[in-house]
């Protein structure tokens, strides 16, 4: 879709656009999650106290969807780090991406409402996996023969990057197998997935390393 | 509105602001989509899944809808690349072309209701008729004697944006008139209107020849 | 709050984040309106078209709402285009505007629903004084003895614009008044303050002839 | 996480984007609240009058939590002032900040509904402390060692933002204590914590005399 590097860097479609509508949609659906708690109507401080209880697993869907987020807006943020350029393909790749993020309050409602539900658990598995792949599919697009990207950007980062990325979508994949046999075990999956990104892997030690210098 | 260049060059209404509010008003409104999605409460998988399935002809209108907030949004980003200048007119354009996108949530949330029903069809239609037009109106005011472009902007271009800018409300209209023989072609219809944008067309090739090299 | 420049541009409040809470705020308020637009469920054509019709007091109610936060998103923008510092003062100033601006769907939706209230009209009309009053606040804290803005700005500029602010919450305390005879009068007159805001006034002309020639 | 200063300079994850993030779920946090205020069906005006003023304890609750959200949104800024650079740990502070501000909604929400419920109270005061921990935590791993601020910025005005911080968690402490014996005692609590936050106090002297002259 682009022949030479003169011809996308007077491109009208930044990169820098792409992140400001990522800031936007991952604050919304960050605080669009909370609108799932309804304000219990109990007057009386024990039937207050039970139906705050009743809204316990949406408050854990909550916090681990919210944390995903923050995986992804993490993960984004590095990923726009390296990209330089913007086509009208990479937009709607981010577009789908934004699409695929802005579901997650109904799948994480879903299992927030449906703990137990196999159909739920899949769901959300589902929902995981696709946002997973298109992440996957924008940095494989923008660093494929340097498309979007510097061409001091080492390649093994580009691999370690690519593994990183596909690492949710397959303990999705798992969490969705193993639903078969137990939900609850599915849903204790989809939880081991935060505490992976939260700490900061092999990504960071090599883009420390050998990452280009200047970067914007 | 404005005489000179020196006039306008001072202006406090800046593109840039304008381009954060569109960036703002976008985020949200794809969000806001998935709030028409309603989490069904049935207990067991054999309902949920029913309940689930009647969800369909919602999803459908609610990733039609994203993707024709994706083309409005590159499109207009597109626009902006070449638009140096703002003044009060250009600003209020922007805030009617904002209502229109901001009711888009209402008018495809109607449709995925009643996908059957040509009233809901035909408001569907009339609401991205309108959007076109005034996208089209912002371009034209512009455009026009080079008001709020540089000189440099070819007019071969300009015209080609034209074109391509009016071919959704025409297939719209298309749409809306189909409704009368039928609902269901009417909906293929507007289906039809995402692939013919995402699709890069003799726009981007018009703009890589002779664009402006050093445009913002 | 602020001795010397020397001191205030050192500030960590700058008002570049105003500005970016500014239109982060304006985007959700104008898109937070069409959620009191309820998707009729009615089935059949003759059902639903009734049904849309109610809604058109609502939708009334939006479009002059939408022009209103239009007016007040124009007005801030070329407030801000004369400030070049901020203080704790300022900022808080503006807290307090945004709160205003977003009771405008609470205010706006009361209206539509009942239209021919005399304490929704009322009600209204407070809301956009105090956000006029504020609006009025915003500058004459700013320019007084330019606190927060340039030393080059004009005086007679610095009064039009007062006198333009003043406008719309002089013409709400009217309609106000105006209500205890007639509430479709006062609501007419709610709808005059649109135009008279949109027509570029005396300020525009002012402006482009005194203001300084270089602010940001 | 990052031992010299040349290598987390090079790093993706900016404050910037950080403060972009703030700033879209500050205003969404911010324009939610006014979601609590449902708008009354009644049609006559005594009615609406009666049930008008039954929203008078979730409309001082709204104030209140805007409040509070402008003490934060300051009070991050002046952080942020002093901040240069970021690292994966202090993006994930920050979501965590951000999951606790999106949470005030439904517990200001809770509040306005049940005011006289010591519950509600408590739940209000444990939002409130743990958004006041969660922004020491922030400041301290920032500062510490100068680990993410430059090596110019003065130990005294380290030290008493630390305590202007937990200024707020501490009375909030207070007030849940203070619910045992009278929960309207606890909320006269929480009102006090807005003017002492809104009042410039001995920071921002501090920080005019001592605070680096030319950060960012």
């Amino acid at each position: 879709m682009s022949d030479s590097h003169e011809v996308t860097e007077q491109t009208a479609l930044t990169p820098k656009r792409i992140e400001a509508l990522h800031d936007g949609v991952f604050a919304i659906v960050m605080t669009l999650l909370v609108l799932e708690l309804k304000i219990p109507e109990a007057d009386d401080s024990a039937h207050l106290s039970a139906e705050l209880l009743k809204l316990l697993p949406v408050v854990i869907a909550y916090v681990v969807t919210f944390a995903n987020l923050g995986i992804y807006w993490i993960g984004q943020q590095i990923q726009f780090h390296f990209i330089e350029r913007s086509d009208r393909a990479f937009s709607w790749i981010h577009i789908l991406f934004l699409l695929l993020i802005s579901l997650l309050p109904f799948s994480s409602g879903l299992l927030g409402l449906h703990p137990m539900n196999q159909i739920a658990s899949m769901l959300y598995g589902i929902n995981l996996i696709a946002v997973g792949l298109v992440s996957y599919g924008s940095w494989c697009y923008a660093t494929h023969h340097h498309r979007l990207t510097s061409h001091t950007i080492n390649n093994s980062f580009v691999k370690n990057v690519k593994r990183r990325i596909l690492a949710a979508p397959f303990v999705a994949l798992l969490a969705i197998l193993l639903s078969f046999v137990s939900v609850t075990g599915s849903l204790l999956l989809y939880l081991l997935i935060v505490p992976y990104y939260i700490y900061p892997g092999r990504v960071d030690s090599l883009w420390r390393q050998k990452a280009v210098p200047h970067a914007h």
